[in-house]
């Protein structure tokens, strides 16, 4: 019996005029940005939890708690690069995921980020919500 | 005889958690944001002019020296909406752009903006090149 | 007897790295979260009306219904740059505040916004806060 | 004989309506935009070495290579924070700083950066320049 290999997700972007520096290349925080835009395609379209409804309707947020990047290469205006997401640790109330961004074969950004949920009443810890827990079975192998 | 409408060029957007304020509508600067790569989408897509090219590599710029923005309704975080824009003027060195965020038939955001083209080497204004105008007849009318 | 003058309110700010584009210059949105943090300090220090209590405690919002803005002179990366602030009118729920971005006797920006003060539960207009009207006093002569 | 310590660099900063997301706490590349302009101001004033002349005139750009951050408790509009730095090593090319975001006694955010000095004609690494070097001096002790 085989068992299938964990999932990824993965969103194409375009380098824009907004995200660049006077050295023309990504301004670093843009990154981090681009990767939440992609870890809230993940839950909207992967996941199948409405990432609006769960921050906006259901009060919970996903701040991050520790994060790790190592830029390897430059980004600039008009690349079109892919930026990866991967599920390394699903914990009883955090995720720890595995971010690239990647030009062709290029590593241009590696990223490990801790990521936990909270009641936005609160800012506390809470678990995982069952429906999210439910998406992650995929992506967990 | 009958003559073709001007075109307009509409994309849709997402309105994202880094778009959105403790308010938890859109921080009107990202509507600018938005505009701003709505342009260049124009450019790359239906002006057949790659912006980047054009930016990082002829160096001509595009700097805006007139905005009004009318905000009409908030749009909160996981709203879809439709970015559109019409040319309102092409004078010799600049354009006049009309712009509107939509949702559905609700009009959140209208905006009229004249852009400039200008040299990155002497952030003078230059005449509209050459190719930029070819692609402009479409949406001229 | 005599009047005095309405009073104006002004910041200094110099032009960071993340402000300015793949042209070296100001990124025009950059202005708008400028003008926005003068707005910011004007409450905090001038109308002694605390602009973080006013937004999470007391739950008004104070958003932008109109904007004009006339780009006149880039801004570069290091330029000492003053941001003003002067009350064109104010009504019974909105403000028409008159913005500019000068270096020495140069005019770089000039802005007009009317904002209006809402209630962040229902997001509809509100009258002006008797604290705000208070603080205004100076301001409208 | 005694040596003098390390010298630290420290600005207050002021939590913004325009570093806040959704969730009204600083969105966190907000504190990467705020960590860059200590690393600006500390150029400007503790090293004197002009960052504008040295990113624009020469043409030295100092992009990161590695991230590291903790972020142990949130920041809320209004708050006023001390960013810190300090120079945990500086190599031939690179400079590892230790930044820290407190608020009072509580240490918000800490974060390790690896800076790399590189040309912006090639966007590979140089040596750290000579009035940079010198300008070291009292914070590698």
């Amino acid at each position: 019996m085989t068992q299938a290999a964990p999932a990824r997700f993965e969103r194409e972007r375009l380098i824009r005029f907004s995200h660049c520096d006077p050295a023309g290349i990504v301004f670093f925080p843009q990154y981090l940005v681009m990767f939440n835009q992609v870890v809230e395609d993940w839950f909207n379209e992967a996941l199948d939890v409405p990432y609006a409804g769960m921050v906006a309707g259901r009060r919970i947020g996903l701040p991050i708690v520790r994060l790790e990047c190592d830029f390897r290469a430059i980004s600039r205006l008009g690349d079109r690069v892919t930026l990866g997401l991967a599920v390394e640790r699903a914990g009883g109330r955090s995720l720890t995921l595995a971010l690239e961004c990647r030009a062709g074969d290029e590593l241009r950004v590696a990223s490990r980020q801790v990521l936990v949920f909270t009641s936005l009443e609160t800012h506390r810890a809470i678990d995982i919500p069952p429906d999210v827990r439910a998406g992650l079975a995929a992506f967990t192998g």
